[in-house]
């Protein structure tokens, strides 16, 4: 099976098409080189081209077209993702759809949507409608679009009070396009659901999402301080406890996090601070404030609603999951991270285990409390002072040891940066909506190979072609 | 000290008071009868006038003159309470509190109104204006007022998600009239709201009260059955764990409650179904209904959005809370019932423990699923076959040596209906607020008989005056 490169653009000339080198390279690329091991891996991954479609039916035109001649497809929403999801390892067609970006229907707890909206554009949207917003939302917000988030992310800020994307109810409806001779239109909902969300567009492509809004508040971004690690730690958690204080967000940063890599917070803290980043209700602050002064031991820095800090941290969010590594790679470029879960109930002691097993300032602890299941435990997106691939390995293979699991983010398939075992309803379903294999090559690897055994990275046979 | 009534009748003789016989006596009653024990103590307690102020200024006027004239003042929302918590049991006046009943001021998460607004005019208020609605409300939302709510009650609807009312935020704050020669009027929040909150109007009259709010759905009613009371249980911790699930009411019913006592559902179940009651956000029911097929066990037998019932059963959460007594007691004079506390995590072994250790028949579940501290638990509204009083204390004692806290209400005393011992912040208030010990007279041990063993229960000796 070889692309016929040439045909399918000649095809698709109508269409918004993107040539230029430049250009075909801008969209190429994601947020992989926040891995040392992927950006050594992907670094020279480029599609052949790229087409924007603006509707439902110019997505069927090119996965029609691209099927007839066999060219891979990658489909990309902002390309804000970490681990490579949206580059086409293969080469072939980006499917960009940041142009497919309305809002469609504002109801009473829904929102209905197209792929390449922002998602602050669904939320501005929302809260000028009926004062709603999403319940959960990648701290991307500013960039990333609502079809990447449902195919490429896990949950965020929000997942404190309403879990993960992939709860039931998180997400409500996907229509989706298969990629076949002629591409069906399907709706998706319930079970279903689990077919298409986070599984990178290797098997459909998402055309419209129907999503569950909270109500839109004034959050008050807040920053408190403690010098004990343990404080902050259960800060977070037990203000995300408190059931009459409704809480949006609630990260924790080990010193010197702060110190080191939130400039503006800088002058507020020291090496010794930790720090915890928060989001409330504007109703739920004098709650908020009691459960506060019940703890002499942490300190409230900084409030948005009122604070004398000469220059504005911005939103606090944007300090939180993904975005912590983000602000320490900009000033120290040897660091890295993982994704760990310390689950309900051992959260506490698993990550005082784990940090009682390296070397100081090895690994920094960056928690995100988040419900799992009904309960307040912790996602940790850990700093990790990068030194070689052997030993980060070594870091992952402690923490799973430790009885953390990990969600690698040095990988780019699908099943490594999961649970590394084979998802039936997502590779049953690429058996039925792409048969030729041709959605996002490389990312699944019970496709490829489903007898890997997952004691080396895998490495995806096609990406050497395109590589040459 | 002797109260001069006569005097204080003339003194407010402009304002809107009632002295016929007729009409002093129904403000003088509550749901006491609830409790056969209640109702042989507390029959024939009589106020020996009622006033209804319709301002804060006619509150002060009235607590002016009763102070004056040495006359106690006990204070009436609707008086849906079932622990006598409004009846006069030293006579004097009732303030009844029906005309203040303004919803003053909505904004986004927040309603301040008068003590004397239904609850059900609150949210019909808030959801007219800006489609919000109450947290949460106690069962008797058509009829009880939102001062007698925070002052009487602990939660209900709702507190599956919000936890009680005395978790902080629950209250935002609390506008307090003393009862002093100049009463004094204060403004309460965060640890203050103590002092008032759930203290009957023995040490202040609110006149004022902020509540945050939730966003108001068409809350889809159901019901759903099964053979398994196990099961049931767990349906409805389980649905109240699904973080992507808003749900607003989870009751358990145990059987064969359904079947006896709950008319328009009898036809749908038999003698050994367990019921589960159940309020859904509609933008959750696709998540609900992914949820309830993986359960085979359990069948939905009504959804208020498509059932082909033919006599609706109406709201379903006056099947709940402290409506299921009084649809059993209308059917069963002679049951009464038990308020439980079965605590995270040992709630369901604690409740399968307790149902094992009495006669068939004797008790009957009823629980109620709540939040705790960010968990989900349950309050247990027990069903219990009264014989005589010696059998009930021996019913609540058992309970509490199996380990589950209990909030007797047979008694009509803050303390033997709560925890048993001192509320140091309501007493303390209580010396602040009202020196003479006029409000509510007979309410709070710890003011009248510091020395209190709770060994019997309490006996206010100024409750057989009132009967001579
Ligand atoms: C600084 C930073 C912070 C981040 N924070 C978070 C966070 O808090 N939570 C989180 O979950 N992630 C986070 N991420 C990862 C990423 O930003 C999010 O997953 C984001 O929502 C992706 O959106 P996007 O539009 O950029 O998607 P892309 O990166 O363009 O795509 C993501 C994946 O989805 C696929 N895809 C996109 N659109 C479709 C579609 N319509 N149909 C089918 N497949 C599709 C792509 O092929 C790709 O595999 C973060 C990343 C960075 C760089
Ligand atoms: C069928 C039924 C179901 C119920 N369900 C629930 C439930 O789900 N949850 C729950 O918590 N309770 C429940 N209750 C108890 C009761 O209905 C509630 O507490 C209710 O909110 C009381 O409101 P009310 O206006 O009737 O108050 P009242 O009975 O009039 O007063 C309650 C107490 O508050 C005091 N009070 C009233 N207003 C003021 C004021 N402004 N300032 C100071 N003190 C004041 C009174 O003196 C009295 O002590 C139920 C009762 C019944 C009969």
């Amino acid at each position: 099976m070889s692309a016929n490169i040439e045909a399918a653009k000649a095809a698709l000339s109508h269409l918004d098409l993107e040539t230029r080198e430049a250009g075909i390279k801008a969209a190429s690329r994601d947020f992989f080189w926040y891995s040392p091991v992927l950006k050594d891996r992907l670094d020279h991954v480029m599609a052949d081209f790229v087409v924007r479609p603006t509707s439902e039916a110019e997505v069927i035109e090119v996965l029609k077209v691209c099927f007839a001649h066999d060219v891979p497809v990658t489909t990309r929403g902002a390309g804000t993702g970490n681990y490579g999801q949206a580059m086409p390892l293969a080469g072939g067609c980006v499917l960009h759809l940041r142009n497919m970006d309305k809002v469609r229907e504002i109801t009473p707890g829904r929102v209905v949507a197209e792929p390449g909206c922002l998602l602050k554009n669904v939320d501005a949207a929302t809260r000028e409608h009926s004062g709603q917003e999403l319940r959960m939302f990648s701290s991307t917000w500013e960039t990333a679009t609502i079809g990447g988030f449902v195919a490429g992310g896990s949950g965020g800020v929000g997942s404190v009070t309403w879990g993960s994307l992939r709860d039931l109810g998180n997400i409500i409806r996907l229509r989706v396009v298969t990629m076949e001779a002629e591409p069906r239109i399907l709706e998706f909902r319930g079970e279903e659901l689990a077919r298409v969300s986070h599984a990178y567009g290797t098997n459909g492509i998402i055309t419209e999402i129907e999503m569950p809004l909270a109500p839109a508040y004034d959050w008050v971004d807040i920053f408190v301080s403690t010098e004990d690690f343990g404080a902050a730690v259960a800060l977070a958690e037990d203000v995300a406890n408190e059931d009459g204080i409704l809480v949006k967000l609630a990260s924790v940063y080990e010193a010197p996090i702060a110190h080191e890599f939130f400039q503006r917070v800088k002058p507020f803290v020291s090496e010794n601070s930790n720090l915890v980043g928060l989001m409330i209700a504007p109703h739920s602050m004098e709650g908020f404030l009691t459960f506060l002064a019940r703890r002499p031991e942490v300190t409230l820095i900084y409030r948005s609603d009122d604070h004398d800090w000469p220059r504005r941290p911005g939103k606090v969010f944007e300090y939180g999951w993904n975005h912590t590594t983000l602000r320490a790679l900009k000033v120290d470029p040897s660091i890295t991270y993982l994704q760990v879960r310390y689950g309900f109930p051992d959260h506490v002691a698993l990550i005082e285990k784990i940090r009682a097993s390296f070397p100081e300032g090895e690994i920094l602890q960056h928690l995100e409390a988040m419900r799992m299941g009904g309960k307040v435990a912790f996602g940790g997106l850990t700093l990790v002072r990068f030194t070689t691939e052997e030993r980060l390995d070594e870091i992952v293979r402690l923490h799973e040891e430790a009885g953390a699991m990990i969600f690698n983010p040095h990988r780019y398939t699908l099943e490594e940066g999961g649970r590394q075992m084979t998802d039936a309803t997502q590779l049953n379903f690429k058996r039925e909506a792409d048969p030729k294999g041709l959605l996002n090559p490389g990312k699944m690897i019970s496709w490829d190979d489903p007898e890997f055994g997952y004691d080396a990275m895998y490495a995806y046979p096609g990406l050497k072609e395109t590589a040459e």
